[in-house]
């Protein structure tokens, strides 16, 4: 049988294994946990630090916009698909959970009971199974650092995915350039670990993973990543996670685009072919030079960007300076980031900010001292299998096309995985803008 | 000279030190940033998605009171000093910064402007130096994960400092016996560094950090731990520290009772001896059997806890559970964590959340198949340097006391640094309880 096969202990009886699996869950007692107050900081009136808030001369904010939730009309806010995390303000790697970068394929669901919630395991397994939040919670559990990233992160494409000319604007935001990316120490069960008390049938060879929101987005996901690394996390930066990136239940999927990591998560279907979904076919294409798309992409990057300086920041001398940023890679570990200073003449390995986590945003930091005269920064990455982010005239080459603000104008095909070099121009006056194709 | 013996670069300028020290900052542009609005949850009305926020189905809550806000008045509500992290549903090692355990010896200042805020350095230095934030965040930065722990966590002491009786009572959960601790990764400047700009004189021996709180709170630290690893942090969690947790800046002293950890802080003096003042005499004494008390104790731990199943918990039935919870030493890395479901006749080794971080929360977790008897739950965290966490017997033996709950009654000294075997017994019923004396 299959579940001798794969060698795993299972946690449930047989006898449990009937409808709801593992039956009732650890309780706290209200009392003494404040539980009979409302949540947030909303409580601050009745007593004080119930739950701290920051302070109000720090303004970082997600920006922008999408159709399900009307067009941003500010000055300024270009129309856009997600809301960006501030990565000019971040330090450190941990993204925290209310600028976790967001994006929907429909309404978040605002309202989910966690008590009425439930995940479906079934398709090609010897026992269907439907889990409480509190049966998952029983279960053996793991927290691990990683990265989510849209697939169209940092790409300058058209169709209103991301914002087109504002990507390649002189003065755009890293923000608005890379935005799409968050980390966040998650917590969960690791999905094998379902599928091994599920029991996977032979011949099984993806999951359809599928949230709850009344638009009912499901994903193909290989089987084999499924029995890897891939995570139910209810769990987010040691609390549980937010609303809008999937309370009470998301699929977290290290290293893979983010269309994957399904939240508000409701069930596994195990089947044997994917399934040919809005997310598969028309949403997630990959340019290819003949005029067709490539499909089934998964792993991201590897990419890194300086965060600070970065677009729209300014210098306001010469003198020193840390360059710090983000590097990052769905195939594994950031091994090493490079930093130039002359626009890509010469090149210095950063530091990293130790320890390195698999397929998890990796601070790099190197010092620099500004001659007051104009520069290019750039920062390159490379990850544990030896790949090495590249240029922009590397990516032209390998997709043979010239890769420029007219190209994508005249092209609004999604250009996802695109992973080139950031540039950011300083000029003498010590304004920093984006120079991603000049 | 001593800048040259400490052979470390400098990175301020001669000529800039003639008072404030790097000069201007990089500055974002507010407009794309979303400066221009208010910042928070607040601003929900606005655009939706700029700041996240908590389900409200999430409750979780610090819990406390101390004299500087009024007493709590709510039922089940003890005196207290501190407002306590909720550990009986933590995950992972990162504490949210809003739940984050928060006390301070004075009022907090609710409203520290970052542009109006200085950090002095002066004393037994060759160059007093004054810093602006943006002057700080210009330099070289690093991230590190650390505990916080106040140096009377988990002690049963009396004086109102600790919840005294509560903390032995069988109803107490791990939000009241050990809530005073709570991790973060910390992002700043290397104290180090900034010494080393100033130039450390020959004779120093001490440096005071002193707060901005109307209080003035200050504390004397030894240089050589100053030299070490302590930050002048300005980030948490990745973004600015939390006005409870000392915003715009707060020392992080890594391993050191929470009292050294000054927030607010706006001053460092070097010194050739340590002050007396209110915080190294009176109030951080640390129980001797002779009657006289300790001074001068700094290293937290090694500890642990386990955190679910925690008093107050109650478990549905037989059946798997996962045993979890944290550990951590003020002296190093926590290298084993041994549970025991027997009272502590039999041991088992947990599985560590890797990696490990020096002088951090670590996340254990060990599965158990609980037979519905009565047992009783305990854990014990062994460190880097070989210090075992000790029974309440082994403990008693060291101090020559009887540590009982009326011991503690009629002796209201703050026993800080206790660091014994938290034990939950768990009924036939299945209902989890404090069991720290029984």
């Amino acid at each position: 049988m299959d579940k001798k096969k794969r060698g795993r202990r299972r946690f449930l009886k047989e006898a449990a294994l009937t409808g709801l699996a593992v039956g009732g869950a650890i309780r706290s007692a209200g009392a003494q946990t404040g539980a009979a107050e409302k949540s947030d900081g909303r409580t601050k009136g009745l007593y004080p630090f119930a739950y701290g808030e920051r302070s109000h001369f720090v303004d970082s904010l997600r920006t922008g916009t999408n159709g399900f939730y009307g067009v941003d009309q500010r000055p300024g806010v270009p129309r856009d698909y997600g809301f960006r995390t501030p990565l000019q303000n971040s330090v450190g790697i941990i993204t925290p959970a209310s600028l976790h970068f967001m994006i929907a394929h429909g309404v978040v669901p605002p309202d989910i009971d966690p008590r009425q919630h439930r995940l479906m395991i079934h398709g090609l397994v010897d026992r269907p199974l439907v889990f409480t939040l509190e049966d998952l919670e029983r279960l053996p559990s793991v927290s691990r650092i990683h990265f989510v990233e849209c697939a169209g992160n940092s790409a300058p494409s058209g169709a209103g995915f991301a914002p087109g000319e504002a990507r390649v604007s002189p003065t755009a935001t890293v923000q608005l350039t890379h935005g799409l990316t968050s980390c966040s120490e998650w917590t969960g069960v690791l999905l094998s670990l379902l599928l091994n008390e599920a029991g996977v049938k032979k011949g099984a060879s993806w999951i359809l993973a599928e949230g709850a929101e009344q638009e009912m987005h499901f994903k193909s996901i290989p089987l084999e990543k499924a029995l890897d690394d891939v995570l139910v996390a209810y769990g987010q930066n040691g609390e549980p996670v937010r609303p809008e990136q999937g309370y009470p239940l998301r699929l977290l999927v290290p290293g893979y685009e983010g269309i994957n990591n399904v939240k508000w998560l409701r069930r596994i279907k195990v089947v044997d072919q994917p399934a040919m979904g809005m997310m598969e076919s028309t949403k997630y294409p990959s340019l290819r030079v003949d005029g067709k798309s490539r499909w089934f992409q998964f792993e991201m990057g590897p990419k890194s960007v300086i965060t600070r300086p970065s677009g729209g920041q300014r210098l306001p001398g010469r003198g020193f300076y840390e360059i710090t940023g983000l590097a990052w890679s769905g195939g594994g570990t950031i091994k090493k980031v490079e930093v130039s200073t002359d626009n890509g003449r010469t090149w210095k390995d950063a530091e990293l900010q130790g320890p390195v986590h698999r397929k998890a945003h990796t601070r790099f930091r190197l010092g620099w001292n500004w001659d007051g005269d104009e520069v290019a920064l750039q920062s390159r990455s490379t990850d544990d299998r030896g790949e090495v982010q590249p240029t922009v005239a590397e990516l032209e080459k390998m997709l043979n096309v010239t890769l420029s603000a007219a190209f994508f104008k005249e092209r609004p095909d999604t250009i996802a995985h695109f992973n080139a070099i950031q540039s950011w121009k300083v000029t003498p006056e010590g304004s920093v803008q984006n120079a991603i194709f000049s």
